[in-house]
Formats: structure tokens, C-alpha cells, sequence
């Protein structure tokens, strides 16, 4: 492997220039931003070597890491202006519309749909770190359909990053990511924006806010660019998501409402079971 | 001050002994749980150095750190057994109805109303530490109610613990706490039961669980003995905190619905402010 290309140089596009310079020092990475400033600050950083448009005719890897709603129009037109030798792979948090875009495409053995779970509240170049990906899963959809040699290309950079690869089909990877990620985010931005909203009267509300609050608003600080986009690809699950969380919170609500000392502590201990599944996966 | 005595040794009755031991090393800490095996760990984890139901006439002071609906009748008991140079504070995370029972009891200026801002989603003796406390904040409640004199021996405490005082009336107390406490921690309870929900139908849900899930989940790990009664003794707050948040839950899944991009960028940009007001208190 010669030469990256990366698309899209914030938080997770720069995370693997970085980590991939860390492990192929001699490797070429080029890359473009949309954002100018994103761009110089990439160079800068040394996230890529050279600003460029589009990749090289030999570019071994492509990496879009671009908002959720433009990934579809950019696997196209990335496909066009590669040759045979390159694969393309794209770091989207949501992938059924992707791969059913794809499905008929004369190149679609040179995509890979990939998503790695790794991320923080921040964003852009400055937030990107080569140890990002480090031990991260990366879920990979449709592995069948992407050729077997051209995959290597991907697999040497994946494994060179730690990352643990598991495989599902994109509708799976769209549902389970509504609960386990999407609806995290919508949890903390509506919790940030009700505290938001009584600051209005009570001014010095933070001075109170401990740990805990810290902890389930942190997401709140996540950039509006790349989740407004996951949020409208993903709708339907994320609204079947949204329903059961606001379900719940309804019922459990209207136990509070009964002073219903007992259902309110039988529905806690039985959700405390997530601790279990939780340090499980340590 | 010599005598110091605890009743309810968890988490945060047991940092109070712990921190105090370490600053203070020749008091004589007593105290009591109501739970045997709560109160044999206590023992051997030096928390306490001797069981006793309750405090010697001497005792300086008596920090009762039980669950909220019991601190009424235990602040009552325990203002009748101490002598006119004990004071006596409590440290639950509601304090209207408290303040409220205590208004014109003849030793009304023996007791403290307190609420240390601090704890994790553990509980219990084990999850105690001599530096919890360390740097939090305590919001005081009617401070102009209690003796002079006595509140110094409080103060001797708080002072060594590193605890910053913040004073407000109980009424507003309960108010901002239901927003950047209480609330928190049903968000996040929630979100652990949408998701342990969904987990029956799709196993490895968990899986695909990154750092953002785990954020927002944490204090659904929390104690439902410590929790169902601050959300019962503070229902009128948590109940507009909750009317609060699943009126902007609602309001957010109706633009998914209707695929308002601009609406939910905006939205979200907005909800960023709070990076700013959560770094200006560090």
C-alpha cells in the first residue's frame, strides 16, 4: 500500500491520516476538505501531506468521511474517477441507503461499507487523534459483494489500527445503531436543551450540576454538521426508537405522578441488569 | 471536636467517615446502617470504629446519610436523643419537605440542611472514598436557622473535606436539582431500559455500544433504594422537568419525521451553547 486518500478531514477522516502515518511512515496520504479552513488545519497537523482535489489514478485506499447525507452522491463519484486498483470505503454512522444505492453498480466490488464506533463530542482536524480507532469495533456490511484482493488493502490498514472487526447487514447495522448510538445523542442534546430552557429563569442552575449531569449531557456538545444528517437517514428507526424511549419515560412519569414508591424501584433494579451487560464487555 | 457519629454508611455517609478519619485522625467516628452486612463492611473498612445504635450525649456531631423519605422521622429521633451540643445535618439530595417538617421544632438550631454534590453510580460501603468529597460543592439550606456555635463544628468538617458552601432556600434547591440532577439520572435510566427493551430481539446489541452509549448510561447503574424516594419526596419538580423533556423530545421527533434538516441543525446549535457554560465551570 502506497497511497490513502481521505475525503473529509474532521474528527474520524483525520483519526485514520493520523493513525495510518503513525503505522506506514512511508505511506502517501492525500486528501480534500469542503472546508478551507479544515483543510490548511489537516496539512498543518499533518493529518494529510497534500491538498488534493481527487484521488490519484493509483490510489490503493479512498476514505470518505464526509456528513451522513452526502456519502451516497460521493461513493458515485468517486468510483467514476478511480482506477481498478483502488478500493473505496466510507465511515458513515448509517449504511442501509448506502449499500442499496450500490447494490447494482458496476463497481461495487471496489466499495467497502464500513462504520467504526468511535467518536467524541468534538469535532473537526484538532479533534482527530491517531489513537482514536485503537482497539475500536469496526462493523463492516456486505462484505460478500466487495473483492477479495482489493479488500486486503483495507484489512492491512484496519489491523494496522487495532481495530475488531464484526460483520451485519445494513439494515441491522441502521437498527441497532438507532438504540445504541442515535438515540444516545438525542437523549443528551433534549436533556442539555431542557436545563438550557429553566437557565432561562434560574440563572445559576450549573453551579449545581455534578458528575452525573456531566456525564449524560456530554453528547449535547456533538457537531449539528454530522448529526442532522444521521438523524434524517436513519428515521425510521430512530423514530421507533425515540417512541420507545418516550414510552417509557411516559409510564414511568406517571408512577412518580401515583407516587408509586415500589413500581419506581422495581423498574430501576430491573434495568440495573445493565450493569452486567455493561462491564461484560470490558 | 471528638465525636463524630454516622447513620447510613453507603456511599456518601461512608466518604464523610473516611475523609474525616484521614483529616482528623484521633475522632472517634460511631454509627449505624440499618442493613448488618452494610454496617460489618463499614467496620472493616474503617469507616467507623465502633457500632452504635445511637450517638453518645457528647457526640459533636451526627451526619445522618440514609435514603430521602427516611431522613423526616430520623432527623425527629435523632434531634431527641443529643444533647444541646450536638449538631445534627443531613445530606439528602431533596431539602423543601425537610426544612419544611423542621420549621418550628424547639431544637431547630441543632440542625443543618445539607446536600454535597457528589456521588457515583455505585453504592454501598465499598463505593466509598476518603476523597469523594474533595473540591464539591455542598449547598447549605436556611443556614440563618442553626446555631451559631454548633455550625462551626460543621464548618471544622466541610473545611477539611475541601467542600465549596453554596447557600440557597430549600424550595429553590429542590427546583434546580430535579433539572441537573434528578432528571439526569431518569434520562439515563431510560435509555438503559429502551435499550435492554430492544436487546430482546437483537442479542448483540451491546456490541456495537461505543464510549457516547456509555456516557449516557452510566447512572442507570445507580441505586433504585437511594433513587424511587428522591423521585417520589420531589415529584412536583421532577414531573415539570420530565413535562419539559418529553414535550422537546416530542417536538425534535417531529422534525425527524418531517426530515427538517435546517430545523434540527438549528436546534442542535443552539443546544451547543451549553460547551461554553459546562467549560466556564472548570
Amino acid at each position: 500500500m502506497k497511497k490513502l486518500h481521505i475525503i473529509g478531514l474532521g474528527l474520524l477522516g483525520g483519526s485514520f491520516g493520523l493513525g495510518a502515518r503513525q503505522k506506514f511512515p512511508e505511506l502517501i496520504i492525500t486528501g480534500t476538505d469542503a472546508n478551507q479552513k479544515n483543510l490548511a488545519e489537516a496539512l498543518t497537523l499533518g493529518i494529510i501531506t497534500e491538498a488534493k482535489e481527487k484521488p490519484d489514478a493509483d490510489t490503493d485506499l479512498v476514505i470518505l468521511a464526509t456528513p451522513a447525507d452526502t456519502l451516497g452522491d460521493l461513493v458515485l463519484k468517486t468510483l467514476e474517477q478511480v482506477n481498478e486498483n483502488t478500493l473505496v470505503f466510507d465511515v458513515g454512522s448509517t449504511k442501509a441507503k448506502l449499500c442499496a444505492l450500490l447494490t447494482d453498480h458496476p463497481k461495487r466490488s471496489q466499495y467497502l461499507a464500513a462504520h467504526p464506533i468511535a467518536g467524541t463530542e468534538y469535532s473537526g482536524p484538532k479533534a482527530a487523534s491517531a489513537d482514536l480507532l485503537d482497539k475500536k469495533v469496526l462493523i463492516i456490511c456486505e462484505l460478500e459483494k466487495t473483492d477479495l484482493h482489493l479488500k486486503e488493502k483495507a484489512y492491512q490498514l484496519f489491523e494496522a489500527l487495532n481495530l475488531k472487526l464484526r460483520f451485519m447487514d445494513p439494515e441491522e447495522h441502521d437498527r441497532h445503531l438507532a438504540f445504541v448510538s442515535h438515540l444516545s445523542h438525542i437523549s443528551s442534546f433534549m436533556l442539555g436543551e431542557t436545563v438550557l430552557q429553566k437557565m432561562e429563569d434560574d440563572k445559576n442552575i450549573f453551579d449545581m450540576a455534578g458528575s452525573g449531569f456531566a456525564s449524560t449531557v456530554r453528547l449535547a456538545k456533538s457537531s449539528p454538521a454530522m448529526w442532522a444528517p444521521i438523524f434524517t437517514e436513519n428515521k425510521e428507526n430512530i423514530l421507533n426508537a425515540m417512541d420507545g424511549y418516550i414510552a417509557n419515560l411516559t409510564a414511568f412519569r406517571d408512577k412518580i405522578a401515583a407516587e408509586d414508591s415500589k413500581g419506581l424501584f422495581d423498574e430501576m433494579a430491573e434495568i440495573n441488569k445493565i450493569r452486567d451487560i455493561l462491564d461484560l464487555g470490558k
